[in-house]
């Protein structure tokens, strides 16, 4: 696709030395800077509850068109959705030590179902049930439950499950969608009849996620094998897709586990193999959650707020009014509908083009300021002028806020799709630069990698040195000298070079790479 | 439209004497054909967490379908979709004493944040909450708590939101779909700038839901208002669409609650109105759960097993090849996939025909009880003496199960959708006849009320009476001897004849006309 931007000109309107949108910015404090964007852009808010977020209609809606557009990708794929009980009793929970252990330190527990006024009259619980209630943190055990009942034969495996719901983890420390005590997710659950097939759909919904987070959401990733303390609690392996934010930050975009037969041991999940015999059931889950959301604000919003990739944007186009008077209100107005019908028509990415006219009552510049910080890909503004030259006026997210380019009606028709696929092509193309410039390949020992991190002082504000790719000898105790660096390994990438070299900790021989980061 | 019924001949394939699918049917015993209705169809199950269900694939389909339409109406009305947190801190859900008082007997209780091992090695609750949560039984205290820090002035106004979530209630006698303690709904939540405004928008959705359950889900309905005691608790008014089931009882299928300013002032939700003074703010609230699709079960199925309005089947058609022996499997599944993509390219109702083919290697006629017990409404038999003569055989759903239409695949493809839509109208119409076949309105004293409710000794099992619609003097303390007859005041329907008479449980002047039966 050849380039469209060059009939876009860096003219801003009115102020050149307007400042930007949101303050901070990236650069003066990054997790300041991203609080920022979500209130400007009305995404989400702290509740009333400890550590549980809001997500508001604006926030929503991105999680609605994550939904809905990756729930279609899981059934195109024969999984079938279903409800299971946002409760599981304390005795299933316990039935998998490791899985226990993982979740224990962080659960939410139902112990009484009623309340009654004490001598204040000030309602307090009564009624103690007989076992205690766990509030979801997963689901494996309580979906395990039902598929013990569901399968007894070879034959009705493979059975592959999602659902869409809440979960609960009390996290102590929250920030709004990368980690909070309830988080939005799916969660993928599968039984089958081997261990390889098992393997194969692991690999299979992981390809799934790569897919998506890549070709939708326009993120950097490395997509990768977690080592064996990073796994799912329970889990045999893990899958991780790694994306690296702005501030060099990796944020788990989305993991896919092989649990083997310990789940199916712990409840039960017991079929008849085509010999006649009984065996275990081979399962697996996969999920993704409502923190790729905070993942696709950090990835790709500026200093003058949200930016979403067209293929994922609620909203693609935004018309901008411009009534200099009150008497040229109706006739504005009217060509913005005009311009809206002719837009509707148009499909990009195998879906209408979706777009809104702002007909509120407001200044001009306000207007187009919150619709900058809200993220629309495109702005279209159009007054008396416009109309009186058949013209548009069009201002691209992921160009420079001031650039605009002026076009016929005709003209943007004609455009309008592959504007929002250059778009699309300049968010992931940003992304990769990213993380290819700041991949460090020639990072060799603990020092080295102490003296990359040791550059800023206050290390919440600033960038984070990169990430770095190594060889590293898979001994697990040497992980304490990451961790006083506040560091993780965060993946074995997919794409090992397969050269052996000597470990970044240790100096010992390693024949694998590993992802080392800061995380979210 | 004329009737296409013609074209079916009572033809029962092999076996003219086979018994119902169902059994017991809806004669012998109407809840345990209701239970075995469900089972048959595999829509849910009762979990291992006491009174909770799981929405299997099948039912969960069906919810979905509910989900899909009723969200895209809502959206269409203006309300936009949000999350808000699961649980409820006890201090706000004790702020509107009405509320408390009415759900405090049925909430699930948080009190803990971890789990330790005891001297046992079993896992226990431990660190204590400083304030116990409520898991949402229903949401106004938490959304309260929202709108109050998002409304400001009059400007903001109206607030309409919604959201998709489950909600808990501790039920102690549940019943799949009907009475369970989790729940799935939309509940929807407005806050408005005046009293008439709020009490608009409450009309408003009453008549989207009464729309909705009458031209989609094909149940026969009263729409009305509900009596003071028997309103949501903290409303000032509650308006319901009120279904006949089979079994003559009622369910409740929807609601649209006025709350007056009851909730904004617990909340404190207020703002500043046009001449500039604050004001506590109108709110509503407006829900429609999981319980419809029992609903669905109990006024549109049969003794052989579900059955569903077209317009709201998950799946509308199912092809089943008839292979009589291996050499022709290939060529009548090839003819199998040309009728499916060739019903795949028709639309219904303004979406796509849904369209399955059972491939799987089972015995035909088990094939076809199956699709029967699932409800799907068009089944359509191919085989090789099909082929030969460029036919299918079409069975549907609303029709005896025996009988067939032999037509040829330009007929099929020419008449579909309009079998589909005589169907959803068969439907609607069977359900008219019932309700008002079954709605007595020559009842008149309380004497007559017992003999109507006598009938029947083992009340649960066998049909219910009717429903009376007669004058009652809106005295609730004569409402005792209704519960005494397990009879509930459903509703004082819309359609008020505004004539006065004699009150059907005291013989006092009354002015008003109620709904009374019994109900789910």
């Amino acid at each position: 696709m050849s380039s469209l931007s060059s009939l876009w000109t860096q003219k801003r309107g009115g102020n050149e030395s307007q400042r930007n949108a949101i303050s901070p910015t990236r650069q003066e404090d990054f997790p300041q800077w991203y609080q920022q964007v979500i209130k400007e852009a009305d995404l989400a808010e702290n509740s009333g509850v400890r550590g549980c977020m809001v997500l508001k209609p604006d926030g929503y809606a991105i999680w609605e068109a994550i939904q809905g557009q990756f729930d279609a990708l899981m059934k195109a794929a024969g999984v079938k959705n279903a409800a299971f009980p946002i409760f599981i009793p304390l005795e299933f929970f316990q039935r998998e030590a490791q899985h226990a252990e993982g979740f224990a330190t962080e659960v939410a527990v139902v112990t009484h179902k009623r309340l009654e006024k004490d001598a204040n009259g000030i309602l307090q619980p009564t009624s103690k049930l007989e076992e205690p209630l766990i509030v979801r943190p997963t689901s494996e055990m309580i979906i395990g439950d039902s598929m013990a009942r569901w399968i007894q034969s070879h034959r009705d495996l493979p059975l592959r499950l999602n659902q869409w719901c809440s979960v609960v983890r009390m996290e102590m420390r929250t920030r709004l969608f990368l980690r909070t005590t309830e988080f939005w997710w799916q969660e993928g659950h599968s039984a089958h009849a081997s261990a390889p097939d098992a393997q194969n759909w692991v690999q299979q919904m992981f390809d799934l996620y790569h897919t998506f987070i890549t070709n939708t959401l326009a993120l950097p990733v490395v997509p990768g094998e977690k080592i064996e303390s990073e796994r799912f609690a329970g889990a045999e392996r893990t899958y991780t897709v790694e994306a690296m934010m702005q501030d060099r930050k990796a944020l788990q975009a989305a993991t896919s586990h092989y649990l083997g037969q310990n789940f199916a041991k712990a409840m039960n999940i017991q079929f008849q193999n085509s010999e006649g015999s009984m065996e275990h059931a081979y399962t697996t889950s996969w999920g993704m959650s409502t923190r790729i959301v905070g993942g696709l604000i950090m990835a790709h919003s500026d200093d003058d707020g949200l930016r979403l990739p067209p293929r994922i944007a609620p909203l693609q186009v935004m018309i901008l009014p411009v009534i200099p008077k009150d008497e040229v209100r109706g006739e504005v107005l009217e060509y913005a509908a005009k311009v809206k019908s002719a837009i509707q028509a148009l499909t990009y990415n195998g879906r209408p083009i979706t777009v809104q006219v702002d007909d509120r009552d407001m200044r001009g510049g306000e207007k187009n300021w919150e619709a900058v910080k809200k993220g629309y890909p495109i702005r279209i503004e159009l007054g008396p002028k416009d109309i009186a030259q058949g013209q548009v006026v069009v201002s691209r997210r992921d160009l420079p806020t001031g650039a605009k380019a002026f076009m016929s009606l005709e003209q943007l028709i004609d455009l309008l799709p592959q504007i929002l696929e250059e778009q699309q092509v300049n968010y992931t193309e940003n992304g990769k630069r990213h993380l290819s410039e700041n991949t460090r390949t020639d990072v060799r020992s603990l020092d080295e990698l102490k003296q990359l991190f040791s550059g800023n002082d206050d290390e919440e504000k600033g960038m984070q040195g990169a990430w770095v790719r190594a060889p590293w000898s898979g001994d697990d105790s040497t992980l304490d000298a990451l961790k006083e660096l506040k560091l993780t390994v965060r993946c074995l990438p997919l794409d090992q070079s397969g050269e052996t070299g000597t470990c970044i900790l240790t100096g010992k021989p390693a024949s694998q790479e590993v992802i080392i980061a800061k995380a979210y």
